[in-house]
């Protein structure tokens, strides 16, 4: 039970020094009411929300810039695959301490990458925990009015498609916490920190929002592991899928680790904190959300079409034959 | 680090089993969504969050219940205080445990707030914590274009005024932490039990909100104390004011704690979690928001008057000797 009640209110101190800079939207008000507005435009407001704990999403010995710029990237990335162009985030933050050397670079990455993607912070909640650090934030982003992009339109027969390299960030947490892929790297620092910062700093795919809006039946981020993603949003559409995994893309990094038999297949299939966009596109409009993708300098590749059926989504290796993934996806409980 | 990665999702059985029947509006999708819609209707979107922490804004032996309708109320009462109308909320629950005699009253009692307040679930997050369990909401609520009650507005002349009672939940927070309140209620279990439900369960003032929207020049909800909160209020409008304590208005129990001399005024006007609506409005519309005071049954007492200058508050006693706070409010750092 903290009960540090103050004259001159530490909290509110703390909120401007380090956070006000960030609040560059009118309708934050510079953070000094308890409430924002994000205003009237015709447009639909999407909103989502994704927390990350220490310890959980990220280690408590990664650099505090890294995990500021993923607590507000994970919730970019859910925008960029709903289509939606960011509005705006508030923050939670549950801190242990108020330490300068800890908020400073924090608060100085938040400001970076809310600028860099256009998303102001809007208001927020700072609160003290004896326990481990947690950053929740509510993004914001707008569509023209029914436009945001579900997860229950895809159809059989559409392709599917996947931004950038999958599974490097769970080699990245391998690397991190000396497993397997630490070892096999030892002698090679780039390849370590190429894996490493996918784990730290996701790299949200706002650029090819407009795209996915146009062109896709169904998209979501990739978070969990494209293979339970890929199943939860063939449920939510009612469709099955077949995958041939030797057209998933692999960084230069992972296919070697997995050449060497130092890294699996699932592992990488099933790998979280990938976000990247999965979308499916009617085949007419692939060749559309590919162009799109080299305008924004990104990959996107297809691997795959939908299916009718009720099953799960099917795994195919170069011969044809199915894959038993024994594990799909990451999950908390 | 939580590594549990299983075919079936345990995460998303969570959220259907406890959570679903809680996302009753159509741009919540059932939860099986990353993100929800707030279609747009002309109106601005109020936007507030607020995170309560285990063994900081609750008890851990407080009732699973208690704590989700705190969790929500405290929101929903940022969102009366805006003159807004609720429209929805995202829920993050960092949790230890999935037990289901935890998880089920409080995803009940949520989802009784959520009907009773008209404010439905649109989505969240669920992760595992190591650590104290934290509940964190962000609540959206609806205005006119340019209609939210800011905290700026207040000019000298106006009223200063409060509904309801104030420091009753300090008292109650006091019972349960066995301090001085605790043992002189020893033999009035009635007393004690209507202090400890002021701390646990708020009553948030939305039947008030549109009579606020339509008369208060600033408003904000008492949550860290009201001569703390009335002290940001004046700042942020560059005001100073005078307030009577004696026209405070104080319950029966806290009243004949004071007069006991078990608790002091101080106490009382610093203590936190009122959940109360503090406004300032024009002489000439006094009448019309105690009018809508009493048409929703809620005590609004005037206690006091906005008047040039940068100073704090003053807070007078009977004598008119200005009474000297050592504390004004409740802060986590």
């Amino acid at each position: 039970m903290t009960q540090d009640r103050t004259q001159s209110s530490p909290e509110d101190s703390l909120i401007a020094r380090y956070f006000k800079p960030l609040a560059t939207d009118p309708g934050a008000f510079g953070l000094v009411d308890d409430a924002a507005v994000l205003s009237s435009s015709g447009d639909d407001i999407v909103v989502t929300t994704d927390a990350v704990v220490e310890g959980v999403h990220y280690l408590a010995t990664d650099p505090p810039d890294t995990i500021a710029r993923k607590a507000l990237r994970v919730n970019l990335s859910d925008l960029a695959a709903k289509g939606a162009t960011p509005a705006g985030f508030v923050l939670t933050l549950a801190l242990r301490s108020k330490e300068d050397a800890w908020l400073r670079p924090f608060a100085d990455a938040l400001g970076e990458d809310a600028k860099e993607f256009a998303c102001p912070l809007l208001g927020g909640d700072t609160v003290s925990t004896p326990g481990p650090q947690m950053i929740s934030i509510t993004a914001f982003g707008r569509v023209p009015q029914g436009r945001m992009v579900g997860r229950t339109g895809a159809r059989p027969g559409d392709r599917i498609l996947v931004t950038g390299t999958i599974g490097d960030a769970a080699l990245g947490l391998d690397v991190l916490t000396g497993g397997a892929a630490a070892a096999a790297l030892a002698t090679d620092p780039a390849a370590r920190e190429a894996l490493v910062s996918r784990y730290r700093v996701p790299q949200p795919r706002n650029p090819l929002a407009r795209a996915v809006r146009d062109h896709a039946t169904a998209a979501m981020d990739v978070s969990d592991g494209l293979a339970g993603d890929l199943t939860k949003l063939c449920a939510a559409s009612g469709v099955s899928a077949t995958v041939d995994v030797t057209s998933v893309p692999f960084s230069a990094a992972a296919a070697s680790l997995v050449a060497r038999n130092v890294a699996c297949v699932e592992t990488l299939l099933a790998g979280g904190d990938d976000y990247e966009v999965l979308c499916t596109v009617p085949p007419a409009q692939v060749d559309a959300l590919m162009a799109a993708g080299r305008a924004a300098g990104l990959a996107v590749t297809a691997i795959g079409t939908i299916v009718a059926g009720k099953q799960g989504p099917r795994f195919l290796d170069g011969q044809g034959q199915e894959l038993v993934l024994r594990r799909l996806s990451y999950s908390h409980f």
